[in-house]
């Protein structure tokens, strides 16, 4: 994974502009190999840039781009989840796709893979997960989609 | 735990059957132990069977039906996850249970014990779980349940 | 972590109060270090205290307060999980709040830390923890928050 930060780099993205929390949770926590890393909504330098209801007041392809900046705030915590060291990952294991959506609006997958097929571009095999995505009737500040994981570190030994 | 394929058969439910994935994610993943399987929805073959919103498109025994075909989703893919051997599984673990629903239905568990009561049968002590169940406003397709879990397999020595 | 008692005495909160599951599943489960506890609602000895949308039935501060007692909720099952001894507790690791809030509600890190804030008071270094937070199209019972969570407890040796 020599060319993840290559590739962020291409992408223009900044992985040391972590998010702060919004209350009083710590961004990521790591127990016996599996970090665990907070809800990410889809902000970027601390503004939340993609606000209101998929398919209501943002169409399919703001909704594809709002997952995605919700993968790339994910990935910068992994980063530091990872020491700052790709090859301390050793899976992308899960991710809880939450999507501020219209009521008749069905396609949560599509919006979703914004985040998922960032994970497998940046980290191939690694970045392969389970996921569940689901339409949410409102998110923190009115952004359009938040984004948890879960993923594997390698131990140390 | 023999008798989980003749449970299985008498209810007509073919485990070869596991739906694919609706978009850039797997279906299960394992890590050191614990498996997590990606958000199933009320499928069958690859057809939605149960759309709409519970307490208003469909009755509460329609809810429980469909959750209890997301269940038996589950159950397929737990199947594959186990390597297609029973004995590969220690412990039904978590179900989190999404129920696109009315404004003001407020029996989500009796909807969710569609899918936890199959976990029971099937498994009995090794089905026991714990459970969250929440109204989502909307589902991927307009599925009226999707249901997502973790899972504990033996860990081969 | 000697005092957690006192400080949940003086409260006036008696941890031997859990609440009965809402259906076919289990309040908490252990696996490997990781112990899971099942969605805990607004309860107070079995009745819901807090019931309705917060931002349109229930304020700000009844929404932090909803969720302070679902912390509550989930600290007295945390303890059962310890079989009655904190010192299992390695840490707190996840919570996920769902808040049953107005469409254009927007604040639920402010109701979610009615329960991290909790979380902290009584464990301090070992209570930090990640959490995401969203809003819910309804909840059980009409409750106004649910929370779930997933605690590190020490392992046996």
């Amino acid at each position: 994974m020599h060319d993840v930060d290559s590739k962020l780099k291409a992408m223009g993205f900044d992985l040391s502009r972590t998010n702060s929390p919004a209350g009083s949770y710590v961004p990521h926590l790591a127990q016996d190999g599996l970090v665990f890393i907070s809800g990410q909504t889809c902000k970027k330098d601390g503004q939340l840039i993609y606000r209101g209801k998929i398919g209501r007041d943002l169409d399919l392809n703001q909704g594809i781009e709002a997952a995605r900046l919700c993968g790339l705030n994910l990935v910068a915590q992994l980063f530091d989840a990872c020491n700052g060291d790709w090859s301390n990952l050793a899976q992308c294991m899960k991710l809880t796709v939450f999507i501020n959506c219209a009521a008749d609006f069905e396609q949560m997958p599509r919006v979703a893979d914004g985040a998922s097929n960032l994970l497998l571009d940046l980290f191939e095999d690694k970045g392969r997960h389970t996921r569940s995505a689901v339409g949410a009737y409102a998110l923190p500040g009115g952004s359009s989609v938040e984004i948890e994981g879960i993923f594997a570190l390698l131990r140390q030994q």
